[in-house]
Order: structure tokens, then sequence, then C-alpha cells
């Protein structure tokens, strides 16, 4: 397949650690974005072949060869860069970039956490850069679009976070729930666990299994404790349990939270329609349907529905993202849309691959 | 392969509903238990035919055919009867079989709960035969043994409802949780949905993907709530959600309670240990290990794991079964063997299917 | 999300039988086709409703409801139809629709034998519109793309002998196989099933199984054969044998031949590559890599490989299409815009969704 | 659950590379077998460490713990040794037990080619026991059950040349097919791969994919014909390709070869029904009715299935075998069971796991 030349000047792209899943999709989203070109890809391990060699569905790339993660050599080509590294390995890079007036968009959870201190608890790990930490915005559009907008260095959310957050803002902000009995059970598809050489994640110990993972422990819960207590105004912790599903991609979260006061499903649906009304990449389920992460595969929508138990006083939430789209990938290319002054949905008009 | 022909006078044992996956589990497990042999299977739809020429991995049974649902048929040619049919249908076969001095252990969820009240607001249905309904002992061994070897109808619990309640039962009567505050979040393989032609459980409606369904209103939840309370010894409602599994058995819940005063993991796990510590059927997982669906498949083991989160002070415990076996035939089987006075274990020594 | 409006004037294009798999993937694929504006879809079972509320994930198409087949309403209402209806019903929506002038392109297998004999022989049905046969083009443009430029109504290819005849046909053309020797082993992803409640695709029949079924009478052999016969300019039969894969899409067809004289992949290779050179939507793989269908899934490419084995003398080839895609709805889109003398590729950039 | 101690004298059995998937399936198999304990299993990753604490499914072995490979320290052991190490490894591990008067079943491919020079072509390896190779019996009781009645040291199969042999055994003895005209299209479950750490088995890579690998290559050629070779009584070479399956377990072959003369369905079936009349392990299955490796999973049955396609003169053949029982390690009990004397089916009675 043939893809077409830059016509006009089009934004250079480069993708640093282009050969993980997270990374691979965005060479799937950029293909068809009308803006931009992909100028630079960098893997280790496939330095010096070409795209299509190494991934035949990406073949349209044409002579784009992987290079190793030089970053002199990777300055000049690009403007904006996405950083698909492991934590930690991306503290610098994204520093290096930055300070040097590239844009950057790093899907790393170096840069998500505001607080040095949860970060070095949590990781394990100082952070070398505070101040350009200081000058990070967290890109959730749905949260921070303004600021985004204005932003030249975003920490892109991780996958958990984004499926929680954004079914549960709503709530929150409305003051609808008890703040101090939310849990949030989420399941992710195997592509979450990367891409690399691993017994845990082979075909015969995922497939026809399913198990929780990283109980209380799991990183993502301060990133999501952050996101809530910010819209909440006051400290929140949260009971956070992953979930490991024998799928590609995906990821299903269900929430529960106690109800302040007596409510019904229509009346917090109504309060989800008017939150979402204009956003492009939430979709609210009308009463008595649910999400399926099967209607969200290979896009950047979320689905969410919710549900009032009398009985309990409780109210659930159920949200669905690709985990690789929303909850990394496509969010990314929303966050450079945004950030660049391109139509927000550029690039992401997919449909999902249903069945 | 050969059957090895009945040695010593066996129990003759009849299943009703054999042609759906419950029956058909009976049957696969059946097929090796030392003290019983099968006399008689029904199917409407396959009446007439060998069971081995509609499942050609049973055909072990030889010349055993499936015939029409005639009671009275039927009543000679067994001691013992399984029922394996829909909820409904169950009630005035129990009872004929019971009055008739047979022993029964009945699948479906006519005989569970025992306020006729409870189940006519569930099932939409009144119970005909109350009298039967007090005599039925549920059939969860690790609650009701000593009751289920004395009894001659069995109850035989749901699927969710055993995960669940194997799961909080040492915690709810240790009375470490706070009763107000049990979220149960469960995930079911699609086996149990049943067999049939059915849309929405098509392969490429449910391969690679995830959904909650029946938010507030599945029919366990008064089941689980009726156990959990005769533990606790006061009425007590739970959030319960199901989701479906893109596998074929399995089912993994995970529960989260308030703890009512501190602890730690190491002491509810320890507790845990001696709970079960003499069920054949229940394996309490050391400290970090958790459940995982494709450890008990094939099996009637539960799986048990249990943490504590300190930040939130919630109780979390994940429990795992193959939903068609210890979530149903295998059970029934267990439930039979306690009546019978044969081994606990007997006929249901078969290790997990992994990979 | 938000469809954009049609700016300039786009074909009005009506879907008949929208709402089985490939009424549903022309729906997926024509939400981002640039020429093309959808302005009816019928569907018996959903007629009134929103094709959103039917399917969430196809809720961009915003007010456009699911119509019954009524073919006097219909005719209004596009300039070209995609027929998506079972074989047997399509005969005569075809005929209403060209012979009023309408192009059309038939999903259906009904105008695909030329021959209305062989179609009476496999399909069990008359042919009753011998005009409008003799005037259809068999759509597989890499055969006969100039007479699909040229033509008003098009058979679209069957799924397997999309895969086999892309596969054998530069093998065929030119002679380098033995004729009489041919055998095609075909592996097909549940969806070619179409969407519909049927115990034999239900999950649990499918998931972790893999069967041949339909041997020696599947009826895609005669249109495999045809189009085989009509390149080898004589007359061909072929061992064809499907087989039901556990994924949702693709097929993977493994073909066998005895070589006539002795070559070498190499040479073999360079036939290929020669032969594909220009065609947007056959990837030849180079040496030592074969196709998977995960690679082309959700695209309209066709992935060829092949192997010369000398031990034995024989040509394998094996290739990889969506079934869906290439094999359905794709190449119906392929068709569509070689009709229309769109760019052939529009609309089908998609890359494949890869994990 | 608790295993029962040995009664009266057993047999001591030991496994070299138990944490393999073949040595965890004999595991799984042997915990059933009423003759046998299991009283040393090793494993270099695992040594120290209990069975169960490994692999929790298989706690029912106690206090049993895996130690590393130190032939001396086994040997005392025990009296029969399953080897389930990687071919190369294998060759002296099994000279060793041999030669110190052990029994052996060897499931690597060191000892089943009986000509050292086809084992150098295709493996890379000197064979460097000779003299033990010639005492070997190849492990197929369908084929060789009196001389491994006699014999002391087996080479149990290969997964695809078992579901081979099996299927085209008859038709070979009987001459009905043109030697020279055999394809063997297999397609394998992934725990044929084994359990390792490998991105290409990980599960996004395999999960709905599908394709072949190791075209013309693979090094189960030479051992499917050898035996072919071995009933036919001159050499034979067959084109034999594998392909992987996104299934856990099970190998469908699909055989085709020229029939030598004209023949029907139901003459072939009854060939095949008289040949494997008494095999506890062969299931012929009636005309119009075909193999599915799901109905084979879990147990030691082969399935086969056969049509004539008279249109093309082809005898096809299919069959379906569970690739880590019937394929490795329930095989190598059976062997273990003929060469000790125990009823050839002991341990191997368990039905198919279905769904």
């Amino acid at each position: 397949m043939q893809m077409k030349k830059p016509a006009a000047k089009k934004l250079s792209v480069g993708i640093c650690g282009a050969s993980g899943y997270t990374g691979m999709e965005l060479l799937r989203i950029l293909a068809l974005h009308p803006h931009i070109t992909v100028t630079a890809v960098t893997s280790e391990k496939s330095a010096g072949r070409k795209v299509g060699d190494v991934f035949p569905f990406l073949s349209s790339y044409g002579s784009l060869r992987f290079e190793p993660m030089d970053r002199e050599r990777l300055l000049g080509k690009a403007d904006l860069f996405f950083l698909a590294l492991p934590h930690g390995a991306s503290q610098e890079a994204v520093h290096y970039f930055f300070s040097n007036g590239r844009k950057v968009v790093d899907l790393s959870a170096d840069y998500r956490l505001t607080n040095p201190k949860t970060y070095a608890a949590w990781y394990g790990l100082l952070h070398n850069y505070p101040a350009a930490l200081k000058k990070t915005v967290y890109g959730l559009p749905e949260l921070y679009r303004k600021k985004i907008q204005k932003a030249s260095l975003i920490a892109n959310p991780g996958c958990y976070p984004t499926s929680a957050v954004l079914g549960i803002m709503p709530a929150v902000r409305d003051r609808l729930i008890d703040l101090s009995t939310i849990t949030i059970d989420s399941k992710s598809g195997t592509s979450g666990a990367g891409r690399k050489a691993d017994l845990g994640i082979s075909f015969c110990e995922v497939n026809e299994g399913f198990k929780a993972y990283g109980l209380v422990t799991h990183r993502h819960t301060p990133e999501i404790e952050q996101e809530i207590s910010n819209l909440a105004g006051k400290k929140v912790v949260v009971n956070f349990t992953p979930h490991l599903l024998p799928v590609d991609r995906g990821i299903l979260t269900t929430i529960y939270a106690k109800l302040k006061k007596k409510t019904d499903t229509k009346t917090v649906l109504s309060l989800y329609g008017r939150t979402y009304a204009k956003e492009p990449f939430v979709r609210v389920l009308p009463e008595g349907v649910l999400p399926n992460v099967k209607n969200v595969r290979g896009t950047n929508t979320c689905e969410v529905g919710v549900k009032v138990n009398d009985r309990t006083n409780t109210l659930i939430i159920v949200s669905a993202i690709d985990n690789l789209v929303k909850g990394a990938s496509g969010q990314a290319v929303q966050n450079m849309n945004l950030m660049m002054g391109f139509a927000e949905t550029a690039g992401l008009g997919q449909l999902a691959l249903y069945p």
C-alpha cells in the first residue's frame, strides 16, 4: 500500500521506543493522520532494519528504519517526540527533548505524579528533573483540555487511571459519593503487560486463565488517587485491584462507591450525559446498556455506563477503553492534536473492529 | 475405551437434563466414580440416541441412550437423581422423585432459597412444594456437611454463590468485617450461560470481549445474601456484579469489605488456613500468591487468597472455582458422596488441566 | 464522535442486510470513506432502530435507522447498493436494483458462478436471471480490474476463493504446477459463519476447539475451480478443505501442488513479486517470512508466502486475508471504488489492528 | 486434597525435566495412576521447592520437591524414569539410566530416528550411543505393542508423528494410496512449543493469530517418513506443514493422498474400523462426523475421520489428539503400562474436558 507523500508542511514526529506495543500502536494510528510525518523511530533491538521488515503490517512506512536511541541525532529530526520508553528511562529523555525546545508526549509514568515524593515511594526512583515536572501537564483532555492546548510537555495518563478517572469524574465533581468508600475493580487485556519474552504472559499461561495481580501495590494507584483527590479537593485513597484478561486489548473498570444521598440511575445518567455531552471520545450509554471492551477495540472511545443499587445505596459505574488507544497511544495523539491546534479527532476516526 | 462393568452392587444414578453443560459434566465426572452406575439420562432433543453418538467424547458410556423426561419410567431406574433442569421446571420433578423415596440433588435454583417469598420476588414464580422445600439442605459441604450427610434432598448451590460464600465465610464468622460494606465482583466463564443457541453467547460476540451484566438484578444475589446472613446471624445485603469472561470455565470472585478493626494479611490468612485446614476442596494460598481460574480447571477445588489493604482499611478476598465443577456438577457429586456415605472425594480426584 | 457532513456531492450508498457481520463491516469501513454517504440500511429484526442503538460502536452514524427491505422505497435512496443478503434471497434483489439502473455489488454467492447449472448443482437453486448473470463481473480486482471498472453489477468473491485464487494465480498463469494435484487446505475465523444464534458457533463449542467441516462438499469449491480453470484455460478440480479457527477474523490458506519442473523458492518468489508488484492490496513476503492472519486483521491486504519442497517436488503457497475485509466487505468497497472511478484504495487505508 | 498412600508395592517413578509442560502433564496423569509412586522430579530452576509451591494445582504431591538433575543421586530413587528433557540433553541421560538397569521412557527426539545419519542431518547432532539406540523401541503402541511390552528403553513418539501415523496407517498398510502424493497439513496448539519465556509465543502474538511455520524443514518430518516407510516397506517422502493454533492443547492433522483405485468413504471407514477395533485409544468416527481437538482434550484418545473425494480421487483423513497426552505424556504412561504389565489404560481413563 502506498503512503501519500506529505502535501503541505507537516509536523515531523519522532517515536522513541517504537517497537513495543504502544510504539507500534502510535505507528498504526499516525499512518492515517493528515497533518504529521513520522521521521524517526527508535528501537535498540531492531536498529537498522526497516519498520516493515520487522512488522509486515507496517510496511506502508516504506524506507523508514529503526535507529538506536541517540538523542543528539534524533533532536534535529523531529518537532515533537512521543516517548514510549520504560519508566525511569524516560526521565532524562523527556528532559532532554523538552529543554531543547521540542514538544514531548511522554507515555511513561515518569512525569505523571506531580509530587516527586509519591513517585519515589511507589516507583523507588528519585525524580531528577523537578523543574520539568512542574511544567508538565497531565494529559487527560476531558479534565485538562485548556492546559494541554498550551503545554509543551505532556504526561500521558496510565491506562487504568484513564478508565477509572473518566468513569468516576462526574460523580466526584458533583459530590454524589462518599469518598472513603471507593473501590475500583479493573480488568485489563494482556497487551497492557507490554511486548516481551516473559513466561508469565506466554499464551498457555494466560489463555483460559484469569487472575488478580498487584493487589494493593499496583503503581497506578497513586495516579488514580491524585486525580480523584484533585477533583474532590481533598486527599482520597481507594481500593484498586487490577486483573489480567485473556484478550489482546481492552480495560473494563467497575467502580463502587456509597451514595451520599438517595438518587436513581436516571438522575445519575443525566449528570453523566451533560458532563460528557461535548466530548468526542466519551460515550455515555443509555440505561440498561453496559460497556464492553469489544465495542471500543482499536478506538479512542471510552464507554461509560452507570447503575444505582438502591438496596445497598451504592453507585456502580462501568467504563471500557482500549488500553493501547485511549489508554495510551490514541490519547497521546489526542494530546498532540490539542497541543498543535489540529482538530482534536484528527487521525482518530476509526470505528471499533467488531467482531 | 472400555468402561468397567460394575463389580459389586453400585448405586444407580439418573441424570435429568443430561445434554446441557452441567449434565455433560456430571457424565464426565461420574464415568470415573467407583461406586455408582449411570442408569438413565434424559434429553428431549436427543431422546433415543446413544450418549456417545451425540457427544463423541462420552462414547465410553456404550449403549446408554438419552430418553425423554418421563418421571414414571425413570423412577424405577435409579436410586438417586441429579436434576440439571432449568429453574421452574425443576420444582415438580424434585418433588416427584423425593416424595417417591428417591434421593435428589437438584442443580437448579428452585430449592436454594429457604424463603419462598424471596424466590417469588427474584424468580417470579410461586413455590408449590413448601413441605419439600423445608426438608431441603443447601448443599455447601463446607457449611452444612453434617446436615447433608443425613439429607435426602439437596439444593446444589449456584456457581457464583459457591465462589462468594467460600471466599467470605471465615471473615463473616469471625466478625472481621463491616457487613454493610460488602462488594462482590465476580467474573465467570461462558459455560455458565448454558449450552444453547443464542447470539449473545456466540463466539464472535464473546471472544475478545468483556462486560458486566445483570447489574443489581442477578438472581444469585439473594442466594449469596441468604448464606452470608445465616453466617452473620442478621440480614445482610451486598453489591454483586457478574461479568462475562471469554473463557470456557471458571469463576474468579473479588470481594471487598471494610475491616472492623486493624489487622494484617498474615493474621487473616492464618484464620483462613485454620478454617479450611481439613477441607479436601478448599486451597488457601500463601501470602503473595493469588488464585487463577486456570489452576482449578476441571477440578472441584476452590482456591482462596486474601490481602489486607492498610491504606483503605479493607479486606480483599479472591476466590477461584471451576463453575461447572465446584460451581455445579462436582459439588453435586460431593453432596451425593456425603449423602451416601462414600468417601467425600470419590470420583473427584482429577487435577487441573493445566495448561 | 461526530461524522462530518458530506462536503461536495457524494455517492449515495445503500446496504441491504446491514446487521450481519459483512453489513456491519461495510458500515465500519464506509464511515471513513471520503466520497460516499450511507443513505439506507436494512435489517428486518432491527427495523426502525437507530444503527447506534443496535451497535454502540457505530453510533457515529447518528440518526440513520435500519429499515425493512422494501425495494421500491430503497430504490430512490441510493445510487449504489451493497447486498449482504443470504444466497437465494439475493437473486431477485440484485436483479431489481440492477435492472432499475442502480450499480450493485452483491456479496452473496448468487451471481458468482457463471454457469447456472453449476449454481444449481451446488446450491440447489435455479437461477432466474440469466441475463443479469451474463452481465455480472466477478469482483476480484487482481484478475478483472478493467472489467470491473466498466461494470454495473459485481459478484463479490467468496472469502475462501479470494484467499485461494490470490495465492495460486501466478503459479497457474505461469504453468508452474501440475493442475491435477492441487490441494487447498483453508482455515477460517468464526465470523465467516455469520452473525446468528446457533449452538455450533457458540463460544464454548468453538473456543479451544479446531475441526475440519464441509469436507468435499463446501460450496466455495466450484467457485475456486471456476477461477483456476479460467486461469488455466481448461477444467480443473481441486481438493478444498475448510477448517474452523477459534479466532474472530482471518483465513489462512495452505496450497499444495506438484511442480511441473524443478525450480526453487527464490525463482517462484520473484514471479510472485512481479505479478503483484503494482497491487495495492497484495503483499508478497520475502523468503523465510510466512503470512499470519494477525498481520492483516481489519485490512484489505492479502499476504502471500511461498516455499518449494525439493524433496517432494511440491510448491507450497500460504495466503492470509481478513475474511470480512478482503474476503468480503473491503473487497466490495474496492470494487465500488473501481466502478465509480474513485482511488482504488479510498477508505481502505487502515493498518492491521496488531495485537 | 489428600493423596492416598501407596498400599501395596508400587513402582517408583522419576521424572527428569518435570517443570515443562510435558513434565507437568506426567505429574497430572500419574497423580491418579493406581500402580506407581512418583519418587523424584527434577527442575534446575525450581530445585529445592515443593512441587505444589511452584504449581498450586499439583499441591496434592505434598512434600515432594524438585531437585537438580544429578544422575547418581537419582539412580537409586526410581525403577523407571521418564525423561522430558530437550533433545540433545537427553542422549546421555537416557544412556545412563538405561545402562544402569533402569527402564526409560524418553520423551525427547533423541532416540526416535533409527538411523543416526538421519538424526544428524535433521538435528545437527551426532548420536553417541548407537548401541542403546539399537535397543530402543519406538513407542507407538498401535504399531509396536508387542515390542514395547518387552522393551526397557522407549523412544516416545513426537506429537505430530503420532497424529499423522495413526491417521494414515491403515491406508498405507492396505495399499490404498499412491505413496508419492502424501500431504500432511497439521495444526497444533501452543503448548507444543513448550513452557518458556519467548516473545513468539507470548499471548498477544499468538492470540487471534494463525500461521504456518517450519515449512519443509520441521524436524518431525523424518520421523513421520520413517514410520510411513516402515509401513510401506519402501522409502516414502511427504509434505508436512505445521501451523500454530491459538489454543492451549490439541493437534488436528489433515492428510491428503491420491487413491490407487476407486473406492468410497464407507469402504475406507470399514477398514479403519477393523484396524482399530481393539485399540483402547483410537476412536474411528462414523461417516459424516469429523474430529475436533476439543473432543480429546486432556485424554489419550486419537479421533480419526475419513472421506473420499471422488472428484479428485483423493483420500482425506483427519485425526485429532491432545499433543500433551497422546502426543506426549499420556502415550508415555501407556508405554510404561505396557512395559510393566499394568493394564494398558491404567491412569488414562479421564474423559475429555468439554467444554
